[in-house]
């Protein structure tokens, strides 16, 4: 045969998962989107269409619904470590799962009384939580991160000092904007130690806030130094995590040109600027302890 | 001529307007999508293609920055009013201006010290404000609003006693979940009296909660009966308000059959749900103070 | 009470349907995205929660599939007809029924051999085509449309002669780029005469045809032009329509200032444009056959 | 320091290049989506914010617009070749480059007298066509593809012989539709000699084409079969190219259950379907000429 099988993977995508857990009147929601990909004695079927090995794809839909059952969702992590296990486990030509969470977060709706509401929500809608469990039957890997969370500085920020060729009509900035919406993945040094597990929900807050006070202390010389600087703090003050990539779009705003209208539209008070679509500049990389190796792909997917 | 022009106007639509106002050294952001739309004496470039009647789309983009330099952005419905009262007064071939505005909100990123930054922000990104000023060189109308308000009740919510005909299949609930992605428009009944004019930032804060408390203290027998509460509650409280419109898709959250795996999913305690996509109930509703006379379109559109 | 209730609907919205119908090996596609919205005596549901008028919209949802096997679907404008006659007929409470379809047009897939595939499809992705079928058991109203229709001059247009005030700064054009994304609705005058009915699928193509031919053929001084000339052929040569109204948004192609460089971008020949994104003008205008009256709401929404 | 830079990459994302070419009265057009990553010797400014060695996006940005012009548009594949040689050959510390781009078609709008129009095209919407050019200064790797082709066969597809667990409940399926959103890329073996470059915009319509009619000649016991079909179909017509990798989402059509309403809904004729939105079967695999390495990364990202 002239060609042969490389690489693949199958399983159901984008399960929407809602738990309700109830203490008394006051409940608790869990709100997930759930998908996952198997892998593993999968020729047979590419080559001849034979389904012998093929657990179905609606069978893991169906495992994803009935664990949020049986082991409760007590973190996205926590939930994909039981999904990723069972499938390895139970299932002999599958040889590695990988599950990929997405996490909506709400929040609690006031009453006219003046007390948080017991079962009434309004999403948050900030950020998109992530998570992503691959587990071979031997060494455990989870990558964390967020995705659209839209951070802006509205000053210490400038850009010169860069290199001119003919091309270039950049005019050099002392004082501008400094705007992206982060997409960053950190990944955990925990490799299936059941006694050492990260405490998975503190871990997100701690880092999220990490990387917002990162973006917001650091006066910036160019995006890439903010980048290295919310890694770095994130791998400074978190030693759960060994490695942090991001991608951050440079979300333009520029100066609006008033002067045809007598009008200085300088940054020293009330400057108006425009935000620019297309094209954006594209800030990615990663920062890992020292003595670490990166193994988060330096293209991102969505998680 | 065998066919004529019917109603028409034009402009430049999505401006999307950043501005920055320093008080020392604590900034203050507005960030907003302007759309302009005008119409008047249009027939010529219709029908001939002379634009001796038209301000040019760019002219319309042109104001929109000049004027938040020179008039500030106080609020959206402020601006709109400045904008509206511009196009119409200043050209004679303009006779009605309507300008939308979409609004985004940011929240400050607080720093490592514990205190509120003072020129770094996130964006908040739960609902999208709007608003919509309509002038013809008489009377005002402002229609505000918002959309992709996202809420749950994870009980307080039965649907019965409904008509069944030979295409009814639906079983009766007793306790559900319901949710929705409010989209909301409300009308003002300011029509331009420049010293009653309603205290804008105010009362958008006072609506959207006055909405989210009846959302979360109706028991819900449907979501028609809450779209209706949701509207009341706002007419009584806010006397500035004469007719609320919503469009509420119900966004179904199913209980899962988990039976075929021997599991108990009820709604006492930790119930599974998937979040469904389409199909979508929606409900559509104008709620009026008794009296006033309904001018928001039925079939909404984005403002 | 204080408050009232106006004008609402409800109804299933977005019901994904579906229908192959086999001629021998050679299958047929149609592929509707149904949504059903309707009103009559619903005051006691919103002041009360009482459903005891109310038919589930999960109803309305299977019927929208159960009568697309016992109707089959000839045309979409027809499988509306069906089921708008159907709601308001058969249900006393519901005097008004409104059913709007979007249609996804399917290509057959050649073979090796060079002929049609008979059961093969590739989804064509180019306009999404539209209708919208009103009946309040005496008259029928149907409007269908397109939406996403993306067309593109790359010369004969000009802009110039517009008003100049002190906002003006746009240089005038001679020679540009016309582009834009049609959003079109054409109200037939048909209103329920079951001997005159129109071929509806004779009748799309036919608008479609001329819309695109008008826009090709109309050397334009402004897109207003242009609108009023596609809608125009369209009523001239389509009996069967009375009002035409668009959507336009300008999709500004700019050409690229290449000076700096060294290089000369005229239009002359291999002219270098940047495909902007916002802010866009928006030009919407309605076509009336004259004696007629305008019906299609001069903001559209997505049927 | 605690904490190192690892893989980097930085440019100008999603420059909307459009270049019209005369030829005579007749025109052309290439319409494309370019993104510039690049790396090298960029420690400094991650660490310091020293820009000593960054060409500003900005100047990226530039480059593509003013090589549209310098060097045309002959195909995208070839557009990008330009770029990755100039910025990796003319800049010291850039040693890599990584050239994106989307390409989107355009057909002619037939005029009224039944000929071709010369300059009015409306966009074709079906697949979006991809490629990414890499050049690190010896290597060249051109990985080419599209994505949103919608494919589907009203029959000829089955699904059963799998396995069951606990979790499983899907019955067996004999005759289905089998429909998916093909993502697909492929690698050429080209490496850089000029004297033996592919003819770029032919292989992309041979490709596309073996890619269809394998998609509608497999006679389909599972998509992975499908898949692999369609890899192979290519490799074997195709000597430019070693390597495939797809992303097939399973678009499920089920039938619907209409016997509540005394209706049989089987294949044999009129069968009504309901197209699912999530969640969805993800079947991705990777085809290799024998012989040859697997260079597409697992997890496919836009190009």
């Amino acid at each position: 045969m002239p060609t042969i099988l490389g690489q693949n993977q199958y399983g159901k995508a984008e399960n929407r998962v809602v738990k309700i857990t109830r203490d008394g009147a006051t409940h608790h929601i869990k709100d997930l989107n759930v998908s996952v990909a198997l892998s593993g004695d999968m020729e047979e079927v590419h080559y001849s269409g034979s389904n012998a090995n093929v657990l179905p794809t609606d069978t893991t839909r169906n495992t994803v619904f009935a664990f949020a059952k049986e082991h409760g969702v007590e973190s996205a992590e926590q939930f994909g470590i039981h999904l990723a296990r069972h499938f390895v486990t139970s299932q002999r030509p599958i040889h590695r799962a990988r599950i990929r969470i997405e996490e909506y977060d709400w929040e609690r709706i006031a009453t006219s009384d003046g007390r948080e509401g017991k079962h009434s929500f309004v999403r948050k809608g900030q950020e998109t939580r992530l998570t992503q469990v691959t587990y071979d039957g031997e060494t455990w890997e989870v990558v964390s991160g967020l995705k659209d969370l839209t951070v802006l500085n509205s000053t210490d920020s400038e850009f010169w000092g860069y290199v001119k060729d003919k091309y270039t009509t950049l005019k050099e900035a002392y004082d501008r904007i400094l705007a992206t919406s982060v997409s960053a993945r950190w990944r955990f040094n925990w490799t299936g130690d059941a006694e050492r597990m990260p405490d998975w929900e503190a871990s997100y807050g701690e880092v999220r806030k990490h990387l917002l006070q990162a973006f917001a202390e650091t006066y910036s010389l160019s995006l890439q130094q903010t980048l290295y600087q919310m890694g770095a703090r994130i791998i400074d003050h978190r030693g759960e995590v060994d490695e942090v990539r991001f991608s951050l779009p440079n979300s333009h705003h520029f100066l609006v040109d008033l002067e045809p209208f007598g009008l200085k539209n300088d940054t020293a008070d009330g400057a108006v600027y425009v935000a620019a679509d297309r094209p954006y500049g594209l800030i990615e990389g990663t920062v890992l302890r020292d003595g670490c190796e990166a193994r988060i792909p330096a293209d991102l997917t969505d998680l």
